[in-house]
This record gives C-alpha cells, structure tokens and sequence, in this order.
C-alpha cells in the first residue's frame, strides 16, 4: 500500500523518518492510509543538539517523544544538586516525564539529550485528540507503556536483589547499544554507584581471572 | 441507566461487588448496558484466603486481578530465600505479574494474600477479546498502566534519594491505609531495610524531641 502523505507533513520531515516512525507503530497496530495521514498532521519531527533539554524539571512535559536518532537520558536532581538517572533512550523508545505529561502539571524530572537527536514530538493536545480520532492509538500506547512498566518494575528488584557488579552486568547484557554511547559516569548514575566504583567494577571484570 | 446483568453472570457475584467494579471503570471510560454485560459475562469475582497465592513465580500469570476487598503484596524471592515486596494493592487496585501476563511466559514475581480478599478476575484470553469487542478498554487499562509506571519511576527515584527514614515516612503519607493494614515486617521489606531498623526508625519518630 503507497505511502498518502499530505504535502504539509512532508515540510520538516525527511522521507525516511516518516518511514521509521510509521514502520515502528506498524509492529504493534495497522492503520490505515487515511489515519497514518491524520496521525502524522499531528505530529512534527524535530533535531535536538546534543545537551539540548526536552523537559526541565518545574516546566510542564507538553510532549511525548520517539526517537528516530540520538540518544537521551531521564534524570532527577536531588536536594543535594546529584544527578540520579532513571533511563536512557535511544532510537525507537520513547521518552518524556510521564507523570507531568499525563497530569499536565509541573515536571519532577529532566530528560537531555546525550548526543544529537532527531525526535517525533507529539503535543499533549494532539495525542488527546488523536486518540478520539484512531482508537488503535490508545491500544498502541496501553503495549507502549505496559512494556515501559514491566521495565521499571525489574529495575526496582533488580535494585534490591542484585549487586552492584551484577547490576553493571545486566546493563551491559540489556543495552549493550546504550553502554557504547553513553560515558562511564552516566551508567555509574543510572546504577546508582560512584563512577569511581564502577571503573573499579570494570577493572575486575577485564582481569583475567587464575 | 438501570444496570442491565445477564442471569449467568449474577451467579457468583454479590451486587454490590458488581457496583463496586463497574463504578470504578466508569470513573474512566463510558461504557453502554450492552458493553457492561459483555464484561461482566467475562470476568468472574472470587474470593481467596489470607494466604492464597495469585500467582507463584514459575507458574504463567493468567489473571488481572481488581480488589473488590482485601491487601495482597507482590514480591520477589532473591537466589538467598529473601523475600523483596515491590507493592501492596487494596481496594480499587489492579495487581498481578504484569510481564508474566502480557507475555503469558513464566512469572518472576509472586502475588500473595495478605488478608482475606475479594478479586475480579479476567482471563488473559478473556480479555484479548474485550480489547476487540469494546475498544474502549484499551483507554481504560492505557490510563490505568500509565498511573502505575508513574509510580513505578517514582519509587525508583526515591530508592536512589531518600534516606530510609524518609522512605517510611512518604510511604506511610502516600499509602496510610496499608500501613494499617500489613505486618510492619511487610513494611521493611517494602522499604529494603531490615525489621530491626523499621523498629528504630519508628521509636525515633515517636519520641518527642525537645
């Protein structure tokens, strides 16, 4: 089926990000011509710089972001100024502080971006209005976000009931991709360690063993 | 709107659970008479003794579960035996081993009674065809998972900020009513600390300072 592309939405897009994004949302609902033509007047594609901010915390989230390209970080800043990170994303996540976005109201967290990136943006106005106009959204975002919670869930055992060497190590088994692209003392946050005791992590792991 | 139940689904069912549960979904989604019945005709409410497990780890999760009545935990057992609890629901909470039931894989997770409970139960093929038959479900559980990852991500970020004092002391806040509810050995757990330092934690705070 020939991809209908109204001419508006072709401004500020490149082909192949209209591509990737529909192809992404195709694994999960199908839509037809007419809706993928709808979804996309709703949304814009956008290229952040690297250390750009696409929620500061006290700023309400206005939008949901998927990434084409690039890679971002979700952090919160503690009374004392530390940085603590809750999640990486690179390309096909998606990221926002979802507790201001749904509820509208001021952001707890940050989310940067780590490198370079193109984002598809969706307005909070707009996803409440794509959802009355393609219901197969709402189920899309139910898979999204049920995955994105079975996620955080594993991530609070995984807090509790491994160490920090076992938590590197699953990191690096489950984003290998992420542990490539973003430096040490950002992993040695998410992990909740000091970067010094994650060189002394790394160190361990790379001698070789009697 | 008068209610309009099928006979079969009666059986088993007091009325006043059938109110508490289509109140709830309706603080979400409008659901028509027809629509009601075709819920209640795929969802069974049941009753289970302090105690009784949902679900055990090793076994695949094959219910949501919505609390009519009751407190159950959902915990996680580490390669030394110990028990980690990751959450408590009560009234008008939905639990279950989310991974486990979307993925219909073996459970990492065990839900567990903590007091007598009354649950609406509906079958993960059960509700496969909801989602085809009435749409509007698929908004209902995206925002209802959407408020769980929420919660989720903000657990996550107090493990990595808050000291265990602070913990208990927002948990207590947030969730007065389980902290009435459930063994304080059941609040340790929850909180990643030991009973004996709850203990303490809960004799300094009740000592009146000068």
């Amino acid at each position: 089926m020939p991809l209908a592309i109204s001419r508006r939405n072709i401004f500020g897009w490149k082909m192949g990000q209209v591509k990737l994004f529909l192809d992404y949302i195709r694994q999960y609902v199908e839509l037809t011509g007419e809706e993928e033509e709808i979804l996309l007047s709703k949304v814009r594609a956008r290229n952040f710089l690297k250390g750009q901010y696409i929620v500061q915390n006290g700023d309400v989230c206005r939008y949901e972001n998927f990434v084409l390209a690039g890679c971002l970080k979700t952090f919160y800043i503690d009374n004392e100024g530390q940085e603590h990170i809750l999640m990486f994303a690179i390309e096909n996540w998606w990221i926002a502080d979802l507790g201001s976005f749904i509820s509208q109201t001021p952001a707890d967290l940050n989310v940067q971006c780590v490198e370079n990136c193109e984002l598809v943006q969706i307005h909070y106005n707009d996803l409440q209005a794509l959802y009355l106009d393609i219901p197969k959204l709402e189920r899309f975002f139910r898979i999204i976000i049920q995955k994105a919670f079975v996620a955080a869930q594993k991530r609070i055992v995984n807090n509790f009931t491994l160490s920090a060497v076992d938590r590197y190590q699953q990191f690096r088994e489950q984003y290998p991709l992420i542990e490539q692209r973003v430096p040490q003392y950002m992993i040695a946050s998410y992990l909740g360690i000091t970067k010094e005791f994650l060189s002394k992590i790394r160190n361990q792991l790379s001698t070789p063993k009697d």
